[in-house]
């Protein structure tokens, strides 16, 4: 127990410790100095890259094998003591705050490779190895794992929140590249959810109740992921638009055509500006779609004369692009600076990241809308999407600390997301439901909620995985 | 109750009903001449495309609409009344047989096309539309729905048993391709499992738990499936090997080249043989790789002129292919054809059709172990592989009333099914559990059966649904 935390015991952020001392007890004769109730331990481990308030856990503990999660998860349900899985940090809705303290599991140090197999393109690995260390591990074997949430999360992190990002137009997301899971139930069994095998029919679809369910239903310890080759070729290309709907459609039709594109990413104007500013570029102020192609060298060639062609249909202006590896960074760089970039806007505030989904023949709508309203708040507002999955990112530069604006923003969001769902929409993407999105989820499933319920209970009766988070409460 | 049905009360396949009076009644006043306890009517539904004894359901149900299916459910709840949903009866595990008696409901009659979404490339149908149905309605869109179970099953069928076939390799299974189902759940509640964005973390995957549930959690109502755009161009290859090996070989460099290739399918040389006699070809007694490429005219050659590379290093003789409709048709009757060829052997025997999927690395040693046990046979077998997915049919022309034969049949059953087990991969690919493979299940599974067991009984309390089915008995 810290200093500080004796001396402010009342303190949301520096509370004392409350764990059993037994359960502490019998953990350090687990784990030894694996387990931790430091401060600065404690603190790290209840806040993420969100604007959600930081709470603390009661210790941290550090496994390094599936066993030892089980025999920590047999512990704590003894005294039904909260658990939540810890990874790379950067959950964006608040999932790995542990919101009733207990034990914040990290599994960093399960970082174990633990194969791979080129032949059947996949690989296994402990849930704390992160997606650049797996496909550095990988560069010699002409396969990578293609799933980049941008941030470099944990496979277990990224399996947990059923994460997406930049190349799911062509890849899908981890619910299409988790190929099995070693899990951890909530009386310390371990299960393995599925085999190796590419496809199955044999009986219920285990891996996809637990992709997905941030830490509620289990803890994540392995995962065996699907592998692709590298492609012979690559090549970017960027292009300005006069409207948003206009990249929109030109998005449409390329899906439409059944191109294999890489990645197909908008930034809309302020994004633009945003960038421009802050990498020294000089990009025309317009909404920009950003383009990767993927395959042979005739391949790429002809689906970037396509597109090109599309583009142009729509009114697009600059379209520039390469196959060269050094002119592809720069044709991207705005892309890959946005998140520096809408940071940097007003450095000490944490802004806020929301993302919603839709069909995306409604894409256009909402995110005309969205702008409207943004239009009336005093921060900077900006749009960073997924668009050829009718996903997008709104980020706004406020100051949490300010209660107007706080309010502004959240009346943006709950509007952006109820529009979404009106529109066959989610009310996340990517980012998860964690904290900030339970609000939306009886809107968006309905009675199908009840149903999410009755799994929760019947897997976790006593709730000890990540309470308070995903479902919202059960209907009166 | 039929003539029939009255003079042989004990008789299995004839028995009387033995639905309550009032439950008939009220299924009556509901669906009018919609509830059927015909004789012929009930023997249509107590038996599938597999060799597995038939059994009758009670009454045969033929609801319109979701609503009518919930009345129905909830009307079965308060008997506890057995239920089983029927599409085309192209099961090929049991999967439809009800074993306990109660209602089959035929969802046939729900073949509504209720939207086609070109921007979004989806389209949502009644339980009871077929996929050549949808197909059909397509035609003028240039768009197609991929999934090619070989019958043409309902899409809510292929739905419950994760339907997948010839061009999974290039657009996934039904696991990949359901974008959210409408379900009537035990209580006759309806749901809607997702929304129609193309991705979501937005809690837990209900569209994958329903999706191979085989009938045994909810009834599945209506389906929103993904869409294609119809290739450009299209062509055929096929190849002849002088081993099994070789040809597998093939198809792993092809897929490790990330080739989008369309189907890729073997037929080994017992298939072959068949199918010279039943279609008058003359086609090399050996291995044989049939590939359909798809995509721009230039991106067609240039994947046949690779595979035929990887082909020919591989040994392979006589590639021959083409882009013309007709010739296509041509190179692929074999194929096609496979199914009545292998029946045509044995007349009047159901024989016995079962499959399983493997890491393909382990593919050529389950199919050369499981060619060695058939050769001990008296009765035809022949192997046909969806080889890109590691999942492959064995097909025995046997005489199931012949106990000797029926007895090794399921010895090479079950020493293939434990083969592919131990080399990593599950007890059917695409057929499902049904009745016939739920012996495997806990092989397959281990402790994750009691987690599906925990699912069923949140889900379906008093086990009305198709029961007897997927699960094996709980551990004691």
């Amino acid at each position: 127990m810290s200093l500080i935390s004796v001396l402010v015991p009342g303190a949301l952020s520096m509370s004392a410790s409350a764990l059993a001392p037994a359960l502490l007890e019998a953990l350090k004769a687990l784990l030894g100095n694996r387990v931790s109730t430091s401060e600065s331990d404690r603190a790290q481990h209840g806040r993420d890259e969100s604007s959600h308030t930081p709470q603390l856990p009661d210790a941290v503990c550090r496994p390094e094998s599936t066993e030892e999660v089980s025999a920590i998860v047999k512990l704590c349900a003894i005294n039904k003591t909260p658990i939540v899985a810890y990874g790379a940090g950067s959950s964006l809705e608040g999932a790995l705050i542990p919101l009733q303290g207990g034990i914040s599991i990290d599994l960093t140090g399960m970082n174990q490779i633990l194969s791979v197999r080129p032949e059947d393109l996949d690989a296994t690995v402990q849930a704390g190895v992160t997606r650049k260390q797996l496909n550095a591990h990988l560069r010699d074997t002409g396969l990578f794992f293609p799933i980049d949430p941008g941030a470099d999360a944990t496979i277990g992190g990224m399996s947990a929140t059923r994460a997406s990002g930049t190349n799911a137009v062509r890849y899908g997301t981890m619910r299409e590249n988790v190929v099995n899971l070693t899990v951890v139930l909530a009386d310390g069994r371990i299960i393995r959810t599925r085999s190796r095998a590419k496809k199955s029919s044999a009986g219920y679809d285990l891996t996809g109740i637990f992709v997905g369910s941030e830490g509620t239903l289990g803890i994540i310890t392995e995962i065996t992921v699907r592998l692709y080759g590298i492609p012979e070729v690559m090549a970017a290309a960027i292009c300005a638009f006069p409207t948003v709907e206009a990249a929109i459609d030109t998005v449409i039709q390329t899906i439409q055509m059944g191109l294999p594109i890489s990645r197909m990413e908008l930034l809309d104007d302020r994004a633009i500006e945003a960038v421009n500013n802050y990498s020294k570029l000089d990009l025309p102020v317009a909404p920009t779609l950003f383009f990767e192609f993927a395959g042979s060298q005739s391949s790429v060639e002809e689906q970037a004369a396509i597109v090109e062609d599309l583009a142009r249909g729509e009114g697009a202006s600059s379209w520039r692009w390469s196959t060269d590896a050094d002119e592809r960074g720069k044709l991207w760089q705005a892309r890959h600076d946005i998140h520096w970039a809408l940071r940097a806007i007003r450095p000490g505030t944490r802004g806020w990241g929301t993302d919603v989904c839709v069909p995306i023949s409604a894409l256009a709508e909402v995110i005309r809308e969205t702008r409207k309203h943004c239009a009336q708040a005093p921060f900077f507002t900006a749009m960073v999407g997924h668009v050829g999955d009718g996903n997008f990112h709104l980020s706004m530069q406020l100051d949490r600390d300010d209660p107007a604006e706080f309010e502004l923003a959240s009346a943006i969001n709950d509007r952006m997301v109820h529009l979404a769902l009106k529109l066959g929409g989610t009310c996340t993407g990517e980012h998860g439901v964690g904290i900030g999105k339970m609000k939306f989820m009886r809107a968006e499933h309905g009675d199908a909620i009840d149903v999410m319920h009755l799994i929760k209970d019947a897997l976790d009766p006593d709730g000890i995985f990540n309470p308070g988070k995903v479902l919202p409460p059960k209907a009166a």
